[in-house]
């Protein structure tokens, strides 16, 4: 049916076109010139290691389905590439509107790439399901309600920023999972969304390299970088060891199961990234990592035989219990580690400022869960209808409908 | 046929070891003491960058053919340590001879490594056409013409040295051309020269790598390092965009095709690389990005259809159009920019110093590219002498001609 | 025989556990604060670096097995993890018997990943014949005897202890050969320990990173970084040369054999490991790269043929020609160098101090390559006990038995 994907080539160019024009205008009038901004060389090499984590990591990160390693990759790289720009000039939209303070340059484009790590999640969730056109509309929809919810948060409950960023796991998981539920169920029968053991293996790879630079990740926009790093490090590592144990123990005959091991591994360093740069004792991200591991292990089993058939959804990577339960559990712990911390060092005695700390963060919380909840839900109601071209359940999970294969053909 | 085989035995040892002594030799007598030389350790990030992307990445990316994996990685990792090597020695030569000031140790190592993208380009155009012996050849003679015609640049049109280095993807990418235009065709029906899905995704690797590291590669050198990584980062970025709309712009059904990804995407930072230090606004190097990847795609179609066959020359990873025009189109913007630059400051009214401005790169320019198309035609006749033991075009593209596959055979 | 593997999950889940709840406990009550650590920020690209060689580089290093690339990978990751948080606790339980200095944090991990080379050089060296509960048994009784080898060389012959850290190749090795020794031989008809083109392009990508990253394994702790940085890149350059040329002159045919290279090309590294920082003339560090990369190669080729046969030990993927022997003439030249040095220094006058300092370094050679042959057979033996559940020879080298395959069977 040749017919069919005519049309993509009167879509996602002219679309890319469009966005691209409308980025170089934006730049042409907003973005501070280079020289005026103040950014220190040492920041460069966190900032490579982010960029690398993102665009390489989550890339080969999402390469699990057997016949979609071309899309997970470069799809991937368009949104991140895409994405980066017009989180720039979002922010510097915000600048303008004095919501915000002008930050620029480097610290603009580190914030930039940590924002899309929201749209690479969401993209796991929805990987093989949405077409091109759907996952630019998506990530961009994303971005902007992601900066929206940040604004909210930072001005109304007083969040520093670099904390409204943490969010951006559980914004991602959940918009996601919000986005795929409208998308329809794939047949039964359908075997493309399987792995095999060569797309494990460079999923594998794209994992260690995000579980690598996950300390970068926390760190870079923390004030105190070496127990950002240190504490990160440790969630990292429990984690890790945990995902191998849980997965050992929860399997048939007490093999290792890949899945798991790709999940649980990096739960350590979301479950930490509201409280890396905070704690002081290092046994405490140890144990957060732990718990981090067992709430994806134990999630993924109980999503998938539970949660996900009840409500119909089908999370391709799992992004659910990868990122979004640790996210969770991670923000609960925030709020747990700061009563403690101040509750001892006022001996108890300032309950309502206890209070008021505990309603700050709960809020943030609930406001960014539910705001990624709703906007996702409308967000994937906007993806399914006709002019999107929804990619029919029979042709999921394919490259060949997004790629030439010049292998097949006689060209170059 | 053993007896054929043998011969490589004979001479591409020997090659290593006399080059590897001469080299020893040069060092014991020339290199300056460690103990002397100065490097700010702040550097080593961004070097380690650039290493890491011409020996890894420019390794995989030419990992395009389906049965050439190992000689792309291997002979790219072979043909950088001996030019390192080379390299340095060249350049204390040069100081020796009083033609340049000595700048020692890690600065002049990172030089080194910048310069072997000029091989490492190269190598492409005569990938699986070459064999060893002739590689190791053509990446010699190439560093030392490239460093005599630096020198010329430096000395007569007083372009400053870190500019001068950034015609290296121009230098790489005609001499290249040149020299693989000497090669015989392969015969039409040889279907060796294809990529696999599998080479492809390994390819897709390399690039990302490329494409992460190269704000480091426009920067390792530039006084103004700041600008030059922001101005690249956005270039990049535009030229990956750019390069997925033409994709699917101009191929059949509107999908994407991975050989269009792998070169367009890094245009965005050849065609800066002259200019990522100087230019003030981020929307100039984006429109930069824009026309590189433009350039890029609109090249690949025109070059392989009427200039390759036109002059019966196969470049087989398309260095022409992916290195060479964005390279092309990056000086000539270098010329624009700084002319419009001067002539705005000084409304206009010294137009003499504008000319000889205009005359200075446009000479540097044309002494690049003329001699890299001069000496590669050169290079490319030496190269298919018959001591040389050139390769039957029937054994082009062909990994087993140059290792040893022992999961083949019953050994080790 | 699912009874035989359903053990497994009795073992490796609570042996992980146990081990996990340990550290937590002593992380509980001995290591520092992060907020009373110093470690200069400079210091984190170095760290990244290392932490990413020995996680993501020897992991695929390793994968030179055709059916064994989830286990090379996966259980790599799971003993670098577990064996950092064990290393950390080793050298604070040293701190607190006063045996050592506390430094803390950043540094005290670096120590650590560092430390873990020994135990992924002595796993290549059982590669596919240990079972996970005898590799982690094996790598946290390797970390104990290894600070309890570097102690006696630090206290009672007074070595400094960056130097003492660099022993990890030789210690490493030669442990990892000694437990192989005592693992029953595979049948002669077993044809799993060899390696695909697929596997060995997953293994080269491996031994690229780990190459790269090298000079910052070497200059990470050292005192004077540049001259070890440069240093080792020159002797790592003269390997990888070296091994190219050897490569084509000991083989069949003249063609190049991808083991040859895996192994020969890191001998520069491990070789100038002991030295990089006090060399002062590059050549010298050529020379020593030039002679790792010969007694690589011509060690492949004696210990696979003599050695290995008669003493009936199979090295899977041959850590004794890469990195035993480099690193035993490494630890021959250091002394050679030292004393040509300090002998021109003093005019050859003070032999009785030259003496002195040849029994000093020959008895830390000693007694660390004594150690590990001797605590390696002690090992080999309590892990061939039934307890522990030996693999048969008939599975060796086989994923399956500790991976599930969901690709297989139906599930997710």
């Amino acid at each position: 049916m040749p017919s069919r994907y005519l049309n993509f080539r009167c879509s996602v160019p002219w679309l890319i076109l469009f966005l691209e024009t409308l980025f170089l205008i934006r730049f042409f009038f907003c973005f501070p010139d280079v020289g005026n901004i103040y950014s220190p060389s040492s920041f460069y090499p966190e900032f490579q290691d982010v960029n690398h984590m993102v665009i390489f990591g989550f890339g080969f990160f999402l390469m699990v389905l057997r016949r979609y390693g071309f899309s997970s990759t470069g799809l991937n790289f368009l949104l991140i590439v895409l994405g980066v720009q017009c989180s720039v000039l979002v922010e510097d939209l915000l600048v303008f509107l004095r919501v915000q303070e002008s930050e620029g340059g480097m610290k603009s484009l580190a914030k930039a790439v940590v924002s899309m790590t929201a749209v690479a999640i969401s993209t796991g969730a929805v990987l093989g399901k949405a077409n091109p056109v759907q996952l630019i509309v998506m990530s961009l929809v994303e971005l902007i309600i992601f900066y929206v919810s940040r604004c909210i948060n930072r001005t109304f409950l007083q969040v520093p920023d670099s904390l409204t960023l943490m969010h951006v796991h559980l914004f991602g998981a959940y918009f996601g999972v919000a986005v795929t539920s409208r998308f329809p169920e794939p047949p039964p029968g359908l075997d493309k969304n399987r792995s095999t053991p060569k797309s494990d293996l460079f999923s594998m790879l794209g994992t260690v390299f995000v579980w690598v630079f996950w300390p970068s990740f926390n760190s870079i926009l923390a004030d105190s970088k070496k127990e950002a790093v240190l504490n990160t490090y440790f969630a990292l590592a429990v984690s890790a060891v945990t995902a191998f144990m849980l997965s050992a123990l929860t399997s048939k005959d007490g093999k290792f199961r890949m899945t798991h091991i790709h999940s649980a591994v990096l739960a350590g360093g979301v479950t930490i990234s509201y409280t890396a740069h905070s704690i002081q004792h290092p046994w405490i991200a140890m144990i957060l990592g732990l718990l981090g591991g067992v709430i994806t292990i134990l999630g993924s089993h109980c999503l998938q035989r539970c949660f996900n058939p009840a409500f119909k959804l089908q999370d391709t990577s799992g992004v659910h219990f990868t990122f979004g339960l640790p996210a969770v559990l991670g923000a609960v712990a925030a709020v747990v580690l700061c009563v403690v911390e101040k509750g001892i060092s006022t001996q108890w005695n300032n309950l309502s400022s206890l209070g008021y700390l505990v309603f700050v963060d709960v809020g943030a919380f609930c406001q960014t869960i539910s705001t990624a909840l709703i906007t996702g839900l409308i967000t994937g109601l906007i993806l399914n209808i006709k002019l999107l071209k929804t990619v029919h359940v029979s042709k999921y999970f394919d490259d060949q409908f997004y790629w030439e294969f010049p292998h097949l053909s006689v060209g170059f």
